[in-house]
């Protein structure tokens, strides 16, 4: 893409600016665009090996718990994520949970046996508005479908589970950022679904009532009103050697830059942060060793507080930028952000105010 | 049942002794039998009306979160309950909670269009030991039969999610009970699946070692050792006027009731309890009237607190007292309690050192 | 004060722009300015009645924990305040309990005795640079004082528990807000020690690096640098009925208005947002009536939502642009915004991209 | 003591069955016992150096939070203590509070200057039955005594924090008690002033009935009824290396072994557990080593979790039996169990109905 959303803060981005800067970390996706059919599966891996056996350290933060996610209950618990992250419509979350499930057991036949259970991970948004998520098209297939799909190289915008999202009454999806410091990666994939037009600003400038104006010239019809209906997923992937505690932490920065964008949390919004280190991983079987390496010092969390904001405000611009104008059921329609205003990066060099 | 087990505390019961005491909620259950597959579901319904448009306040504590429910991101932030209550195994929550998704939207063909989604609210416990659980069994009409089979007699012991469980080492299952307190009810229904033999507790007295050598006599092998790996859900119901603020504060007492029964909570045991009051209805509709009633004291909490511990030791008692001998996968059984001392109500009775 | 802060947001402001635009709701202030003594009390009064016989509902979030507040463990579980809120600096906390336990008492000379203990409440921020914090100078005669000076009418900037604050590298200090909308108000007062200079962002424009560079100016010294070492405490109030849990949804909402300003809720800085509600009182006896109106439908949050994040943002601007420059312990000083770049609020009318 | 309350539990104690059997930790303790003035402090030191430079690992479980500590904020978002852990009554909290900042800064002149301030950590329980707790006695120097005085060997019952506290209508008081499992001690001091008389249960045995008509033969006067005013205190430590988060799931299994003594975390209550690990430090200075060492693997917490219930349960029997009577205020009184029950250890043998 030749021309791109202005860098966010002061911090530099990885080689990538994407998740996938966090080595061991890939993304895969499963799009079903199909006229009334808009919706898909995105899937964060934490490393390329068996994540039951060899767990990830996560936790989480919910902003607003006006979600349908399944797995947080335990992840806050005891710390640790045991399968990939599965994002998707919140009418697939059942679906999904079961893929997981079966997966798991594929790799680990002692799962439910000798073995206790393993914990599915599962987030969703509604995209309701353009895909006929009453059809629940997604299957348990298209769960392994995004997990084969899996790689460093990923889409963004309106593919996986971003193909049905709508952000700021424009069309939203998946999109991704990251920030290298201090030899460390913060990477962020966010699923953007969420905001209402008005309060929508982007590196600082409201662009909403610009933005309304050339929506309402482009179809034809006023503006949708009303409150917020959609949610947005965080996730946060790191290689500093962080606990869950301090995970925790990190997760809850990423409100600092969904706000920045205009949210306030909505009451309708399901607004949910996971983060996970790959530092070091925690072995299923008890004799195992356990990993017995410095965390970082707390002080040195500042740093990377700004850059989980800063990737979670980029990741939300490079969602919107990066889609296309989506139709979906019932000739709804989610017109892109580049399609309204081509010309926004120059147009915000051309006025930022200062920095 | 002629005999049964003691009183627990000086509260005095409700007349079924039964969650279903608290006027308006049922119970179904839909048990699966055969060979391998020994599972089943149990619903609460907390009134006979529709749940979506009709909401009940409800809140919940994860005393211990080793487990894999869906729906309580949304209770804890919203304070209310939309669809009856589900209880299965593990790998039958997304089974069950697609199908509660499924009942929403045929009584309220809005939601996922102009209204939002509906949060499916699923409890489990892993029945793996005696029920082939990688099989999946449970299907989504096993749901729809539960709901039809609601009623306010049920049956306890070795039924519906019951059916599998093992508890103490010994057959667990559904349990129920109540207690009846300044004109208000506090009723309980557990899924009893937790525990180890040496720290069972009946009504105070320890009888780990003495049922651990009839086991070995009954069987003719040595009992099992290890950890903890089940779990209970406790679910509460009240008539009290409550908020979710309050319903919070009465769901905690749940584990003052199973620690009496020589839980510690243990590392594997994902406990769970949620409470919700049928004082009121909080309306879907923004534009209905929202109630205006007034809630109890917070000082006439104390009461129901000894309500909802007592209700939920006594409803541990009935769960094994009231279970018969479970064959299953791999030739494993779980021996019934009142097969080994069908003596207890009498012994305790005799032995029971002052009150 | 002729130039203001540009107004933030769509929402109209209360008559006052201030927390007491929440009907009954007032702030008292006592400071303590004198050579290395550069400190202050602010207190805030929900109602000019009994708050331990008529209590108020009230909840809170606390964003960042690096905080000595004293108080929250209470209203987090029982969802009430009982005495006036209370702002100091850290080292006053003790001092300030004790003065609010002894108010207490002489009012309702049966806590302690017939009736139980009262909850003192009180928050604090570390004005170590400007203040010698080490000399406690903070009595509990000073309490007393900042009650007895209570009005609808205050001062804000570098005065009570804003004396000695530091924010963004400048002056910070007490503000206040409020936002008018569908015939509530929600009102807001910041006690703002945080931020660095380089992530200071005035309604959407980043003017750390022109602030930095006048700084040097006029001090003729190198910019600080290094982490935020602040914090933040945010008292909103609404006149809407909430209950607790409404409230704790509310008190959330205030980071999306801090996060505005530059924060990302720096590791060494206490976060802290408590929401309360003037709707309703809560009887101390049992068998006083309890209140009986209907709270506010979830869904009407929103507005609600958006009022308290554009208010505490406002509240912010507010603090440091009133704010004067003050000269404290050894030497140390921070410069009034105002003081740097009095052209500021006609230098953003001028530049702000768009609305 | 020559006979001793019985054994709790299938895990053995500690050499001294107490708190001091985890390597490192002391406690000392400043008793008033004069008149109306029936107070004190308790202070639990996790090592014998400076806390603030060398932090331990800590976090709590709030059970029913009617209570007015000061600290928790903090601990629970850093996960380390940083001063020792003080005890006393309501309205000592302001004082003690005080007085660990003085200690603090004395060992650490740049606490408040270049270094940020120092988070106090005090409990409290409300004596105020047989204290004059309106008069505010304790001061400042007595938590330096209380300090000077720490030792591995300490006084029980009704000395230090204890000497005002009332437990199930008879004499509370401190109390501790130890296990030792797998080569890791958890050990347990509480300050014990909660519970009602129909309720407490030792080793599973009901002795309210019996207790109540022995007391009013001794008093001469009809027993007090009415809910729960008092409170308990319990901290857990433990030289097993655990995280916070697992501190914080081993914090919560104080409340198995508290329930089992007839409690069920009375609406009036504060119920609040700490646990702490003295297996490794958290260095202030960003720049020092950061601890290395590998955490015990999840399921070994198990036995962890039995050791603190059981040692929980044990420490508040020990409070109650060898507290002494104590008259305070207004010729109230409590009368010590083993005045009212000398036979009870013999007793508790004969009877017990198995184990």
């Amino acid at each position: 893409m030749s021309v791109s959303m202005p860098h966010i803060g002061a911090l530099p981005a990885g080689a990538r600016n994407s998740i996938t800067d966090v080595p061991g970390v890939a993304v895969g996706q499963c799009t079903l665009a199909d006229g009334a059919c808009q919706t898909g599966v995105t899937v964060v891996l934490p490393h390329g090996g068996n994540l039951f056996t060899d767990k990830v350290p996560a936790a989480a933060t919910v902003l607003n718990g006006f979600g349908k996610s399944v797995g947080l209950v335990q992840v806050e618990e005891l710390g640790v994520l045991e399968t990939p992250i599965a994002l998707s419509n919140t009418f697939a979350v059942g679906a999904l949970s079961q893929a997981q499930i079966r997966q798991a057991i594929a790799a680990n036949p002692e799962i439910g046996r000798a073995w206790p259970t393993v914990n599915p991970l599962v987030f969703e948004c509604n995209d309701g508005y353009l895909n006929d998520i009453q059809a629940m098209a997604v299957q348990q297939a298209h769960y392994a479908q995004a997990c084969a799909a899996a790689s460093v190289d990923f889409a963004q915008g309106a593919v996986g589970a971003g193909r049905g999202m709508s952000s700021f009454g424009l069309k939203g999806g998946i999109g991704s950022a990251s920030r290298h410091v201090g030899g460390y990666h913060v990477g962020v994939l966010v699923q953007a679904n969420f905001g209402t037009l008005p309060s929508f600003t982007v590196a600082g400038a409201r662009l909403g009532g610009l933005l309304a104006e050339r929506l309402r010239a482009h179809t034809q019809a006023p503006a949708e009103s009303g409150p917020e209906k959609g949610s947005i997923i965080m996730i946060l992937a790191t290689d500093a050697p962080l606990d869950a505690r301090q995970l925790r932490r990190l997760s809850l920065r990423a409100g600092a830059g969904l706000a920045r964008t205009g949210s306030v949390f909505g009451h309708g919004s399901g607004d949910i942060a996971l983060a996970f280190s790959t530092a070091y991983t925690v072995p299923q079987q008890a004799g195992a060793p356990m990993p017995a390496l410095a965390m970082l010092h707390e002080t040195r969390l500042d740093t990377l507080f700004h850059a989980a904001a800063d990737s979670v405000e980029q990741a939300i611009l490079h969602a919107l930028w990066q889609a296309e104008t989506v139709r979906g059921r019932d000739g709804h329609q989610r017109v892109a952000l580049r399609e309204l205003m081509p010309e926004l990066p120059q147009w915000l060099l051309r006025t930022a105010p200062t920095n």
